[in-house]
């Protein structure tokens, strides 16, 4: 049995530092690294790609709506053409600073309120595909999407020919529909390592999801992410990078 | 004898329209496309690098410092690592358009402020050369950089194996020393297209430029393009991009 | 019989000119200038201001949601007690650069998206009234507010004591239930200044609304606001700031 | 014997938070607030300004480049007509929200790379000042301005008859001619508590400046504050906001 571990780095922005990038590299076999909209300075893009090619751990382009001031986190009614050209823009520039480092993107993963949106919102849902979809066909390579399981970006994006890999959040609560929990909910996230390494468990041994998404840019994020990888790791579970 | 046309394209923001590529693009040879950083949103840019792939209009990534406010006509005293990682950025960002409209980024040429800040400042200049060699390792092909004539930018660039290409303004004032008069000043600015045409054929005839540049965002730039690129055809010049 | 007639100004922002404002003031009573977050870098809105103030027009604080790129015209999810701040923010910005042209703000107009949200969006339109109350309170003078009649901003601006001034659109269409159309909609603007003009006059006489607005951005936007006003003049009805 | 101590404060922006305000304006006189355009969101200056007016803290418009990505700590070349506006703009966007939280801005301090340019650069100073005058003029009362004493900036706002306040950091070191060292160097910084305190109570004896500055935003800066705050009360001086 294996899963892929994931978790979003690159998130700081000039003087503001968030995460511990180094540290949890050394634990993740993904990352979802931020392409410049919602965080992530080039300086800091590039050395989070250079430390995860070092590590061998596979770089995703984390996209998301153009508002710093929102951290992406605020739902933007982008017109169709424009997010997929932002989409475009996001995974360029970080692909240009992973080859630089030795590595490519190797994924997709909309972040904040974008991937809550691509859930049910078929327009931006398409857009963004149509965004994966040119890039695949420019570079010769279907690039896999990971999302809400159910989700319509997954659903199309299979409908589509990528790859889409099925995503689990441990320290997220979710609804009884399967959305995730609004962040301004208070149970919205999950803070006892304990627990979350305990649903990884569960969740790996359900077959819930190909891929397991821990947070990198809570305080005790990385403290989580051990707990979760050595539980995983206990357990007989393998942790790489999907296929 | 062969000159290449270019001209400063893709300088709309959103709802700021700023020149007319589609009839531009029929004109020059080579499009120096802004990267988002000085202008240019990501649906402008990807419309533009369509137009220029329909047209065989080789792209180039029109680099700038991250200032709209100022269109990258002011100094930032940027350190040089960030310099680099921005110029990375935007050639990344910029190439992922170019290459899904079925184009490449052919070459690099500075923006406003940045390119007279590498005439003569040597860690700027060092920092554009580093992000445009890695940017060549990774690609494995050496991207040629367009400058003015005896700045420290295309002598270093041509020490560090990178072909440098030199670039004459037909509608910009030079100073006697052959930097630009700067744009603040009343004669900074030929407005004339018969005297840019004429400066253009006597330039050509001179060699003094492998890359000719008309400006691409005045009132009058297509009137301009067109009478320098008829002069030029008339005095048995040929108009092709730089090999 | 008396209105007021306004535009939107200020939308500059840096190389990327939008509009001719002066020509714009010499025709209204009521400007609703830019505050920076969809449009307008300090340098425009200042001369804005004093060209206003040099013609006694009223400089109203046209607030919009952070969105450069979108210009405004984007839906943005944002929390209500950051739209408040991002409120006042505007409106001191607007204000100060007011204040040194010897004039004030002396209403506020949400713009684009803002505008058509908080016709019916509860929580955002209390957000940017709470922002108006607070003004109005440190001032002490309750901010008037410009709104599509019939909005919940207006209702609830009036429910709070602040003076509320109903809208119409002279230029754009409605639907039958007295929303603008969307923009996106190909009839959603009007471009015939005869036609605007004659809808004007009709609308000062069914006393539709205290202010008219006639868009200050388009090609056509002087002779459509001559047009107005000259119909109005013309029908007797004097053009001058709402009280 | 009387001293002022202040501290930069409001430097968060959205999801990065930076410093601990609160307990920073438990400890100093004198608040520098961000004005967004180096840093500091609305909320967050929001926020802050009513932190300051409970304490009964003077808050001080802390204006900067607009550089978010840079922090406000790179020179920018801009045109001084633009810096004149872009300080007017975020004078009267913090005293808005100042005096929404029953306060005024009561004095400006530039920022990082503005701080140090305006040192030695005449048309920058002016234009700081320019600012400040009508400013000044509009609101009728001389607004102080905070700088580094012998620099262009207080000999010039002391001949323009605005209050010229002087500035010693009490946790940066100097050069032999009076400037602070930069920051990109290993001593730019003094961490060590006990030996702020100590220069503070030295430099209060010698007279050196009306104002010390302490960081707000360094891990240790709340135990610095109060390291500095307890040795100047220690050596019986008085703190308060200058006059």
């Amino acid at each position: 049995m294996t899963v892929d571990l994931n978790a979003d780095l690159g998130e700081s922005f000039g003087r503001w530092r968030l995460g511990d990038d180094a540290a949890m590299l050394d634990l993740i076999t993904s990352a979802n690294v931020a392409c410049g909209f919602h965080a992530g300075d080039p300086t800091t893009l590039r050395t989070t790609c250079r430390q995860a090619a070092e590590r061998g751990v596979r770089i995703g382009a984390q996209v998301g709506y153009r508002d710093l001031a929102g951290f992406g986190r605020r739902f933007v009614d982008v017109a169709p053409d424009d997010l997929a050209a932002d989409v475009l823009y996001q995974l360029g520039a970080l692909d240009g600073l992973a080859r630089t480092a030795g590595s490519r993107v190797g994924y997709l993963k909309p972040h904040g309120a974008l991937y809550n949106t691509v859930v049910d919102h078929p327009r931006q849902a398409e857009a963004v595909l149509d965004a994966v979809v040119a890039w695949s066909e420019a570079t010769g390579a279907a690039l896999p999407v990971l999302g809400l399981p159910g989700s319509v970006l997954l659903d199309r994006a299979a409908a589509r020919g990528l790859p889409a890999v099925t995503e689990y959040f441990v320290d997220r609560n979710y609804t009884d529909d399967g959305r995730l929990v609004d962040r301004r909910r208070p149970d919205a996230l999950i803070d006892d390592p304990a627990e979350a390494a305990e649903r990884a468990v569960a969740a790996a041994r359900d077959g819930r999801a190909r891929s397991f998404c821990t947070h990198g840019d809570s305080p005790g994020a990385v403290q989580m992410a051990r707990a979760v990888r050595e539980a995983l790791t206990a357990a007989g579970i393998t942790l790489e990078p999907f296929s």
